[in-house]
């Protein structure tokens, strides 16, 4: 985190810098982190709010508390030009997005589509309803405000406003 | 496009660079483009499928082909070592990523507002959705399959899923 506050790159970050500047060996790191890749993972996952408790008193309100995580963390991967440099970075090494999407954002979506699953039980959603879609369904609307466009609103209330508005559809024959 | 093909990263292309590889003057270079984030603009523009024609029939099959040109940009992207890597050095320099917005991502926004504004004019959605909102819950699970996750389906018929889906509505009251 000190070298990545200091404007160090990425890709200019070697295990043995880390313990270099941490004063202890190389082994010692490799007894905690296996490579490069899980090392800065973990990072990542230290310096994001940690994943939200779920209610559990509705598939719906499940959603609005998971939708609310994605809005804090996209608030503060604004807020700070590291968290935003890492992410980019990372993005572009293949090896070290896809170690990200193993330990983050894999185990995140799965726990959403048991929520789904859940609610299509439950009768919170229809029985057709693909779960795998209805996750990009609810999930997408706040990632690409969060991720894709740097200026678009995140608003207090916007996890409602999405999932109630999904649910219902907005065509003139939903109610 | 030939320097990027040779895996030279963006950053080490200046407009210098182009100039020489190109065999002419700079001034030339600047009499089109006036800087290095409008040639990689361009470069990127010419490298995509272009923008798809509106069959202007319904909103719901203007936003199908909307969709459906994202899907290809994201098969093509996938394809592309090269593409997803310029995409992944832009997102990295927020100027460029600025530049690229302005000229590529905004445009295609508004026209979809527009698309989004007819559809509200003519009830295929209904009067009290903000067509900001609609934007979003239309495009964005599309995008987080074509730009987040690499591993995603991005299978034929999704666009119509996506529409018929989020106008129908996941709930149980919704027909």
């Amino acid at each position: 985190m000190k070298l990545l506050e200091e404007g160090v790159p990425l890709a200019d970050i070697s295990i043995e810098r880390v313990a270099r500047i941490a004063g202890v060996g190389k082994a010692t790191i490799y007894r905690r982190w296996s490579g490069r890749e899980e090392l800065f993972c973990d990072v990542l996952r230290t310096a994001e709010p940690p994943d939200p408790e779920l209610p559990g008193t509705s598939m719906r309100d499940d959603l609005v508390v998971l939708l609310e995580s994605l809005r804090q963390r996209g608030l503060a991967n604004r807020s700070s030009v590291i968290m935003h440099s890492v992410y980019a970075q990372m993005k572009s090494s293949p090896k070290l997005w896809k170690a990200y999407h193993a330990a983050v954002i894999e185990p995140r979506r799965l726990k959403t589509l048991d929520v789904l699953r859940r609610g299509r039980a439950n009768g919170e959603i229809r029985a057709d309803i693909d779960v795998e879609l209805a996750n990009d369904l609810f999930v997408g609307p706040m990632l690409v405000r969060a991720v894709v466009r740097p200026d678009a609103g995140l608003e207090e209330g916007l996890p409602e406003r999405i999932v109630d508005t999904v649910l219902a559809g907005l065509g003139p024959t939903a109610s």
